[in-house]
C-alpha cells in the first residue's frame, strides 16, 4: 500500500475513506481535518482561550498535541482521581521508568511529562485533597453507583471542568472524545430512543447559564486512527483503561460496533453523521417548552434544575456526612 | 422450569418476558396477546375482512392460524413467486411426501394444505401466469436489483398484496413479520437514519389512496416465539429461508441483534417498544409539508408519486418489452 500524496510506503491505510498514507503526511493530515472540523462545526477560533481535559490518554494527549500544532490556546487541566487498580507494566516506557504503576498515578505523570516537555500549562485537581476522598471512596461513602464508581467519577469531572473553565476565564472546554466514544453513546441512547441525550449529542454544546462551551474536536476521527496519530507523533501515552471500565456497557456497545465496522466498513462513521445531519435537517422535534428551568446551585454557583444544591454538591455533602468531614 | 400458570412442566421458557408456560397454556398465550396487540394498536374489528399474505412459512401460517382462532374473518393470499433454488429436504414431511422440492413448490403446496384442512379460502395469483415471467427472470429482464430479485419481489408482493384486497374488497392486508423482522428493519433505518422510513415503520399503516390498512398482529413476538407457536400446534411450514435471502444485510443485522439479545435479554423488544412510544410521545418532527402528492397509475390504479407508469408497471413494461410480451 502506498501513500496517495507522495507515493511512498504507507504507514496508516484508513480502509473507511479509502486513504493510506505514509507517516509524514498521516501527521499532517490529522491536524488538517481536524481544523476542518473546528471550522465546519464552529467550535472556536484562535483568539479564544482553551481548557483540554487530559486523562493521560492517546486522545486527549493527541489532542492537545493537535491544538499546540494548529496555534490555538489551550491549557490542560488534569483530574487527579485517585483510582489505583491493578499495577501493570508502562506503555512506551523507557528504562529508567518503574515497569509498574497505578492508574491515576501514571496517567497524572504522564501528562505532566507532556506538558513540561512542550512548556505547557497544565492545571491539577487532585480529588481527595480538594473534596476529602477519592473517586472509588466518594461513590462509596454516597451510596452511588452500584459497586461501580462511574457515575460519581462522571459527575465529579463534568463538575471540575466546569468549574475550572468558569472561574479560570476559558471560553471553551475541549475533550479527546473520538468517533468510537462518540458512537457507542449515540447507539446506547439510540438502543433506548432517549430523546434528551439524543437531542444533545453534539460536537459542539454551546455556553449555557455561564458554563464554557464543549467541544469534540476529534469526534470524527476513529479510535484507532487517533492511536496511530500518538504512536507516530511519539507521545508517551498510559495505554490501559480506567480498571472500572471492564465490563461497562458502553465496552460492549464497543465491541459490537467493531464487529459491525470489520464487516461493513465505514458504519461507525455513517451512523454518527447522518445523526448529525438528520437532526440538522430537522427528523427531530424541538425539545418541550417544558424544559426545567436552570438554577446556580447555592453551593457551587453551577446550574442545576433543583432549588436546593446540585447533584455534585449533595453528592459531597452525602459522602462527607458520612466520613464526618465538613463540606468544602 | 414450571408453567407460571398450572406449575406442570413448562415447554417455552420466555426469557426476557420472564416467563415460563406448558404447552397448553403457551398455545393460550400467544392468541391472548395476539388479540392485546390488535387491539391496543386498533388494527381491525371482528366485522371486518381480513386478507392475510400467506407464504407457507411459520410467521404467516401461525398468524392465520391465530386469526381463525380468534374468530376473525381471514382469507389467505399465496403469491407465486417462481422461485426454485436448491432443492432441499422438507420439515415435518410425512413418508408419502416427496424427500426434496423446490422453494416456490413447497411453500405453495403448504400453504394450500393449511387452507384444506381448516376449509379457510385461499387466493392464489401465480406471477409467471399473470405477468409472463417469474420472479427471477423479471429481476434479470428489468435490469433491476444487481444480481439478488429482492427490489423486484418486494415491489411485486406489494403491488399485489395491493391489488388482490382492492379488488376483493378486503378492509386490512396482514403480514405475518415478527419482532425480529421488524427490529430488523428498524435497526437498518437506524444505522443509516432514514428519516422518511422511520416516520412509517409502524403495526399499523391506515388506508390511504384507496389502499387498504396494513398491519402486522405478530410484530411483538420472537422469531423464536413464533417457532415455538408453529411446532406446538403442529403446523407444517417451509423451514428454509428463501435461496436468494442468503447473505443479505437483514440477515446479517438479525445475527448481530440476536448477539445483542443474548447478551441482554429483552434488548429487541426495549428497542422498538421505546421506539413506538418515543415517536408516539413527538420524538420526531412531522413529515414535511412537502410529501409529493400521489396520483393513480394509468395502467394499474394504484397510487404513484409519479405522473406516468408506478414503479411496478415500468417494471412490468421493461421486463416484458425484452422479452416481447405485452403488457397486461
Amino acid at each position: 500500500m502506498k501513500c496517495k500524496k507522495c507515493g511512498s510506503k504507507a504507514s496508516v491505510n484508513m480502509r473507511q475513506h479509502k486513504l493510506a498514507l505514509c507517516k509524514d503526511h498521516y501527521l499532517e493530515w490529522i491536524p488538517e481535518q481536524t481544523e476542518r472540523f473546528i471550522k465546519k462545526y464552529d467550535m472556536f477560533r484562535r483568539e479564544e482561550k482553551i481548557l483540554v481535559a487530559v486523562s493521560g490518554g492517546k486522545d486527549s494527549l493527541s489532542l492537545w498535541d493537535i491544538l499546540q500544532r494548529l496555534g490555538y490556546q489551550a491549557d490542560g487541566l488534569y483530574i487527579g482521581l485517585g483510582i489505583e487498580g491493578t499495577p501493570y507494566a508502562v506503555q512506551g516506557r523507557s528504562r529508567d521508568v518503574p515497569l509498574e504503576r497505578l492508574y491515576s498515578a501514571e496517567s497524572h505523570r504522564l501528562a505532566e511529562k507532556f506538558a513540561s516537555e512542550r512548556g505547557l500549562k497544565l492545571h491539577v485537581v487532585d480529588i481527595q485533597q480538594e473534596y476529602g476522598q477519592p473517586i472509588p471512596m466518594l461513590a462509596e461513602s454516597s451510596h452511588r453507583g452500584q459497586g461501580k464508581p462511574c457515575a460519581v467519577c462522571g459527575l465529579v469531572k463534568r463538575h471540575v471542568m466546569n468549574r475550572i473553565a468558569r472561574d479560570l476565564g476559558y471560553d471553551a472546554l475541549a475533550t479527546g472524545h473520538n468517533l468510537d466514544d462518540e458512537v457507542a453513546v449515540l447507539f446506547g441512547n439510540t438502543l433506548q430512543w432517549a430523546g434528551n441525550f439524543l437531542l444533545r449529542q453534539s460536537p459542539v454544546l454551546p455556553s449555557t447559564s455561564g458554563l464554557a462551551r464543549k467541544v469534540k474536536p476529534l469526534c470524527r476521527f476513529y479510535e484507532r486512527e487517533m492511536a496511530a496519530y500518538a504512536l507516530l507523533r511519539g507521545i508517551e501515552y498510559i495505554y490501559e483503561e480506567c480498571p472500572f471500565a471492564e465490563g461497562s456497557t458502553s465496552i460492549y456497545y464497543k465491541e459490537l460496533l467493531n464487529r459491525l465496522e470489520t464487516d461493513k466498513p465505514g458504519s461507525k462513521l455513517t451512523f454518527y453523521l447522518r445523526f448529525l445531519e438528520a437532526r440538522e435537517a430537522g427528523l427531530f422535534a424541538a425539545a418541550p417548552a417544558s424544559a426545567p428551568d436552570l438554577h446556580p446551585c447555592p453551593n457551587c454557583g453551577q446550574p442545576t434544575s433543583t432549588d436546593d444544591l446540585c447533584s455534585f454538591c449533595r453528592m459531597i455533602a452525602k459522602a462527607n456526612a458520612i466520613t464526618s468531614k465538613p463540606l468544602p
